[in-house]
C-alpha cells in the first residue's frame, strides 16, 4: 500500500530527488520520474525548475511519460518541449488514450497554427473530427473549456436499466457527478445526479427523478461566467449544449479551477506588467525582453512627469523646499489610486461591481478621498510648515495633496470601465495610466500653486 | 421546466429585478427575491448591492430564506446580519437542516468568541458536538476546511451489499465521488469511487477494486497546500484524517475553490493595502479609516524620501535639472521591484519558488536587472545629456538608474522569503518596503553621485 500522509511524503520525495540530483546520481533520478513521482508532482517539478536542470529531468524521462505530463505543464514550456516533435510526434503525445480530449486541444492550440494544421493532417478521422469541434470554439470560453466525454441516458428508461447500461462500461470518467439525459434529438432534457441514482427505487424511471431545473451552459458563454457559475452554484460538472439546446459536452470542475486561478493571477500580474502564463523560470534574455517593454513604457510617463516639473524649473530654482517635498504629493496620490483601482478591476472581475453600482461606489471612493485628504493633508502640511518654518508651504503642499488624492480616486474608480469599453485589459493598463495621470497632476498642482503664492509667476 | 440558457436569464432576471427596485415595486421585488431567484444569486444580489439597498432587499426576505443565503455571503456582510440576532436565533440559523455543518462553522467563526459560546450553549448536544469537532481546528487548515457528511463502508463486504446498503439511505451529498472504506477502529483503509462501483460486477468485494494509493490529508495541513494537492491532482473530494489515520471528516472542491480564490486575490489586495475579505460596499467611514491607516504608513517612507533628498538640499540649489530628473531615478526602480516581488509572491503562493531554487533566481533576476539598467540606464543618459546640454548629468542619471535596477530586483526577489521567515505577510509588507528602499536609493544615489560629480560636497 502506497500510503502517503499529505504533501509531507510528497514534499520528502522531492527532496529525495533533489539530492540525487545535485550528487548526480542519474540513476536514482531517473527511476523516481518515471516510477516514483506522480504526473502532477512531476509536472509541478518541471515548472519549478531552472533550464538547464529542466533539460535535465526531460530527458531522462520515458518518451511515453514525457506526453502523460504534458497537460500539468504550463503553455510556454508545451511550446518548448513539442517544438523539436515532428507533426506525427505531436499528434501521438496528444491524442494518447492516456490525455483528455480536451487537455489535448489545449495543448494544440499553444503551438503555431501552421503546426497544429500539420498534426491535424496525421490523425485519423475519428480524432481529428473530435478535436476539430473544440478548436472551433475559442479558447476562452464554454465550448473551449469542455469535454466530449458524456456518458448520455434516454429519460424513459428505469434506473435498474441505467444501472445495467453503466455496467456494460469499461469504465466511466472519475468526475462523473451527473448523467446526462437527452432526446432522440440529441437535446438535452434533464440530469440524473449519481447521488440520487444510488438511493432510488430502480423500479422508477428516469423522467420521474431527474432534474431540470438547472443552468444550460450554451457554447458561446465566457469562460469567467462559467468560472463565475461554478462558483456560485456550487457545480462539478456542467453540460454545455449549442443554441438549440443540442447537446455538445460538459464542463468539469477541474478545468473551472485552472480558468479561476488564471483569471485570478491575471490581475496581479498584469498590474505588474507581467503575464501569467510566462515561464518564472524563463532565461535571462527572454526576461530581460519582456521587462524591457513594460519599463520603457513606465520611462515615457517618468519623463512626462519631469517635464511637468521642468515647467517649473525658475520656480525650484528659488524655493528648494519644493524640490524636497514634491515626491510626497505625486506617491500619495499613486498609492491612493491604486487601492480605489484594484478595488475596481476586482469587483468587476467577481461580477460584483456593474454599471448600475458603480455610481454608487464612485462617489464613496471621493468622499473617502476627500476624507483622507483632508485628514492627510493637514498632517503633511503641519510637518513641511514646521520643517520648513514657512506656514505658505504648508497650505501649498496640503491643498495640493487634497485635490491630488479626490482626482487620483476618481480616476482609479472610473479608468477600469472606461478602459473595458475601448477593449483595453485595465490590470494591464490601468496602473499605468494611473501613475502617470497622479504624478502629472500632483507635481502641476503642487508646483503650479507654488509659483502663484509665491509670486513667482 | 424552469429551464435557463446560462447566465443569459440570470443577468435578464436581475434586470427585471433592479428596475422593480427602481421603480418601488416592492411586492414584484420580494416575489423574485423569495422565488425566482436561487439562493446563489441571492447572495451575489447583496454583495453587490450599496448599504441602503442591501437594507431594503434583506429585509424583504422571508426569515426562512434569509437564514439560507447566509453560507453565500462574504464574513463582513455576515457579521453586519448576525449582529442583531440573539443566541437562539443564530443557533437556528446555522444548524438548520439546510447549511452544511461547515457552512455553519464558518458562519459561527465570524462571530466574536463570546457569541459563539453563547450559541454553542443553546444548541441540542449532537449539533454542539459536531459543531466543536471541527471549530477546535483553525479555520485555514484542513480540520476548519472539512465536512463530516460521509458515506462509509467495509472493505469485506460485495458491491451489491453496497449498493443495496446505499439504497437504505435518504440522500447522500451530491458531490460524493468517493465512498470511504474503514477498518473497524475507523482507520481510512482505501477508497471506491463510485464511477468504479457502478460500471464493476456486483459480486467482487469492495476490497478487491478499492483504492489505497491517495494522499491521506491530515487535519493540520494548511489550507493552502491543500488546494494546492486539489490542484495538482484534478481532486474532487479527499478524505481527512488524525495523525493516527482515524477517518475524521472530507474536504470538497467547492470549500477548496473558496480557498485558491481567496488566496489568489488575497495577494493582489495586500499589496495595495486591501483586505480580500473587506465588503466592496462598505460605508464611508468603515472604508476611510481602513485607507487611512495605509496611506498613514506609506506617508511616513514618503517623508524618509524626502528627509534623503533635504539632505542634498545645496546640491539642488545649485543644479535644478537635479530636482527635474531625480523622480526619473525612484520611479524606475519601483516599478522594476515590484515586477520582481510579484513574481516571487505568486511563485511562493503556488509552491513552484523554495529555497532551492530561489537563488537561481536570483541570480537571473540580477542579471535582468543589468541589462535593462544598462539599456534604459544609457537611454535617459543620453535623453538627459541632450536636455540639459550636459555630458556630466547623463553619466550621473544612467549610473543612479543602473544601481537603483539592481537594488530593485535583488530586493524584489529577496524580501518576500525574508518577511515569511518573519512571519510578516510579504504582499502587505513587501510593496511598502520595497517602495522605501527603491525611493531611498534612487535619491540617494542620484543626489548623491551629482553631489561628487560637480564638486559641491
Amino acid at each position: 500500500m502506497a500510503a502517503t500522509l499529505t504533501n509531507k511524503s510528497s514534499s520528502s520525495r522531492m527532496r529525495t530527488l533533489n539530492r540525487a540530483l545535485e550528487s548526480g546520481a542519474l540513476n536514482q533520478v531517473s527511476r523516481m520520474l518515471n516510477h516514483t513521482l506522480s504526473r502532477a508532482e512531476l509536472g509541478h517539478l518541471l515548472e519549478s525548475s531552472p533550464p538547464r536542470t529542466r533539460k535535465i529531468l526531460w530527458e531522462l524521462l520515458d518518451k511515453k511519460r514525457q506526453s502523460k505530463i504534458l497537460p500539468f505543464l504550463g503553455d510556454e514550456l508545451i511550446a518548448d518541449v513539442l517544438r523539436d516533435m515532428s507533426a506525427e510526434e505531436v499528434a501521438d503525445v496528444t491524442v494518447d488514450g492516456d490525455i483528455d480530449i480536451d487537455d489535448a486541444v489545449d495543448i494544440l492550440q499553444v503551438l503555431p497554427e501552421k503546426v497544429t494544421q500539420d498534426v491535424l493532417n496525421v490523425m485519423d478521422d475519428q480524432n481529428r473530427q473530435r478535436v476539430e469541434a473544440i478548436l472551433s470554439y475559442p479558447e476562452d470560453t464554454a465550448g473551449g473549456l469542455m469535454n466530449t466525454d458524456t456518458v448520455t441516458i434516454r429519460a424513459d428508461i428505469t434506473l435498474d436499466v441505467v444501472l445495467r447500461y453503466l455496467r456494460r462500461h469499461e469504465s466511466i470518467p472519475a468526475t462523473t457527478d451527473n448523467l446526462i439525459v437527452v432526446n432522440r434529438k440529441d437535446e438535452l432534457i434533464g440530469l440524473l445526479p449519481i447521488s440520487i441514482l444510488l438511493v432510488s427505487d430502480p423500479s422508477i424511471t428516469v423522467r420521474e427523478i431527474m432534474e431540470t431545473d438547472f443552468h444550460r451552459i450554451t457554447a458561446d458563454t465566457p469562460d469567467d461566467q462559467v468560472a463565475q457559475l461554478f462558483e456560485r452554484e456550487d457545480l462539478v460538472t456542467a453540460p454545455v449544449v449549442d443554441g438549440n439546446g443540442k447537446l455538445l459536452g460538459r464542463i468539469t470542475i477541474d478545468d473551472v479551477v485552472d480558468v479561476i486561478r488564471e483569471d485570478a493571477d491575471h490581475s496581479l500580474m498584469s498590474m505588474a506588467g507581467l503575464d501569467e502564463e510566462d515561464d518564472i523560470f524563463a532565461p535571462v534574455f527572454k526576461t530581460s525582453r519582456r521587462r524591457a517593454v513594460w519599463l520603457g513604457i513606465n520611462l515615457l510617463t517618468a519623463f512626462l512627469a519631469s517635464a511637468v516639473i521642468g515647467m517649473f524649473e525658475a520656480t525650484l530654482e528659488k524655493v528648494v523646499a519644493l524640490a524636497i517635498l514634491m515626491p510626497i504629493v505625486a506617491s500619495m496620490g499613486g498609492i491612493a489610486g491604486s487601492q480605489t483601482l484594484t478595488l475596481v478591476i476586482r469587483g468587476i472581475a467577481t461580477g460584483h461591481i456593474r454599471n448600475n453600482n458603480l455610481s454608487w461606489l464612485l462617489s464613496r471612493e471621493i468622499l473617502v478621498g476627500l476624507i483622507n485628504g483632508l485628514l492627510w493633508g493637514s498632517a503633511v502640511a503641519i510637518t513641511a510648515a514646521l520643517w520648513f518654518s514657512d506656514i505658505t508651504i504648508g497650505f501649498i503642499i496640503g491643498g495640493a495633496l487634497l485635490i491630488n488624492l479626490v482626482i487620483a480616486v476618481f480616476s482609479g474608480s472610473m479608468l477600469p470601465s472606461l478602459l473595458k469599453s475601448m477593449n483595453i485589459d485595465p490590470a494591464l493598463a490601468g496602473s499605468v495610466l494611473l501613475t502617470t495621470i497622479t504624478d502629472v497632476v500632483g507635481y502641476l498642482v503642487f508646483l503650479g500653486m507654488a509659483t502663484l503664492f509665491y509670486n513667482l509667476a
